[in-house]
């Protein structure tokens, strides 16, 4: 049975204990502070058994029983095949913990970081075997949103981004690849680019915050829930992608011109904002809210594994 | 029973027709061309079936009868009490169609436009009763994309658009309102936004056309499909969305200060687009992809009814 080591066993720690479990790995989760370990694994088991209720797995109390609690890192990482470190976004902890982690197993273990900040240059390149270290982002949580960015340095060989995808795959995650270093990789480059015409649009006085999410929910969102922007646009034409961009590429730039300058996310704006979310929802309910967001996501996932929709 | 006027029979106009008919409504669909009006009568009836094999609704054949032909302009119009207009976006034709509009409806009957490009101001300046002409953006298909941009010219009445919100609303449509006249609306803009910078990452070699569409279908378009994203980061940060934006700001500062230039739909990056799209779909594909999108949605919004998501 392959060994998974997860290093830092908070909310993030904690999902990926349960994707690497779920999927029939043995996991050591450890943290620099031992006393957080037995609250993580029932927490873990609580998950599991929330997911196990929507269907979305089976054998919780087995899945969980394969989460051990690692005291030390050397116990975590012995024998581990691949090591997923999910400590605080500080660049000279995780250069000190990667040195430690690089010392402790072979060369062929790939060292992995959550990392959603940090590139892996900045705190793997004076490591002897550098060459199987990188950063493989996920989204929270990772059990039930599958993407993961996979951001090697340049001196990140291509074999171990290739065994890296091949083991997210392995464990029902959905890798892809980041080829350059740069800063927010593929899904915060992303979500702020439509982060901020959203902030523009509020700013400008267009459109209403609940407007804006509307637009979103009840429309561009549906398509992208099962395809990606490019591939939406791809049918959206008759001739497929290079059709559509000749058709409508015109109003796409004349847009796109008026959309170059960043908007403030100032004192004015985030009052704006504030305003209208909290009489949305006021914030004594943002936390039952998020149960409701876990449940939508929960609930949508099963549809998703039902319909089948990933394929293609 | 309210009348709605559905002004153009091709695809968007039979759109159109689904949703006010299935609302139980009597529309009248009108055409140009007179000789499309059976086949899209028929068109109308085959989607109807389909969505009730989905679950989508029922009573098919009754909504259908519904439905009726209008030879004539004059006899779509008379007793409607809401316009929808889909004919070929060119303004100078939506001039003089609204004009015979105006002339021939009372100053209360809501002449809407479904143009995705032309604003209200340059085809209504001049009627009689420009104050109740507005564009009603749909997204296709509109019986199973609800969102619907409402957008006024400067003498649009408030009272306008109020009621086309409410009318929208009431026939199962979610209105959002564009509250100054601006290209693109806010879909269009927000989607811009997005593939402008889907495009810097292919054009610069970041990611993969796949990968890009893999990062939003398996990662931001979930949460996506059912919140937008200003309750997606109100719920991701203790403190709500001016916590969110304190924290991460700086970063989305720094990766807009990236994305300020539109890059451009060239060829060769169309040719990259093409080829990276035909090799996972090739061309004689396009058609049967497009049934199944449709599929997907059609259960997406199934599933959303069920799930009762749209609350809150």
């Amino acid at each position: 049975m392959s060994i998974a080591a997860i290093v830092g066993a908070g909310l993030v720690g904690q999902g990926w204990a349960i994707v690497f479990a779920r999927a029939g790995w043995q996991v050591r989760l450890h943290d620099v502070d031992a006393d957080r370990l037995p609250e993580a694994c029932d927490l873990i088991e609580r998950q599991l058994h929330a997911l196990q209720a929507h269907g979305l797995l089976q054998d919780a109390a087995g899945i969980a029983r394969r989460v051990e609690a690692a005291v030390t890192l050397e116990s975590a990482l012995a024998g581990a095949a691949y090591v997923q470190e999910n400590s605080p976004e500080r660049v000279e902890a995780k250069r000190m913990l990667f040195a430690r982690m690089d010392a402790l197993t072979g060369p062929d273990t790939i060292l992995a970081s959550s990392t959603s900040s940090i590139p892996a240059s900045l705190f793997t390149g004076d490591l002897v075997h550098r060459e199987r270290c990188l950063v493989a982002h996920p989204v929270n949580p990772p059990y039930l949103v599958p993407v993961v960015e996979i951001s090697g340095a340049p001196w990140t060989s291509a074999q171990a981004i290739a065994r890296t995808r091949d083991i997210l795959n392995a464990v029902g995650q959905r890798p892809v690849v980041v080829r350059k270093e740069i800063e927010g990789f593929i899904l915060n480059r992303l979500q702020g680019a439509l982060l901020q015409e959203a902030m523009r649009l509020v700013r400008d006085g267009v459109a209403s915050v609940e407007d804006i999410d509307t637009t979103v929910k009840d429309g561009l969102g549906l398509r992208w829930a099962f395809m990606g922007p490019l591939e939406t646009i791809d049918l959206n034409a008759p001739e497929g992608i290079a059709d559509y961009c000749a058709r409508y590429g015109a109003m796409y730039a004349s847009i796109g011109a008026s959309q170059s300058e960043a908007p403030a996310w100032d004192a004015a704006l985030l009052e704006t904002l504030s305003r209208e979310r909290r009489a949305a929802l006021p914030a004594e309910e943002l936390a039952s809210r998020r149960f409701w967001r876990d449940e939508q996501l929960m609930r949508l996932m099963r549809h998703k594994q039902r319909s089948g929709d990933n394929d293609g």
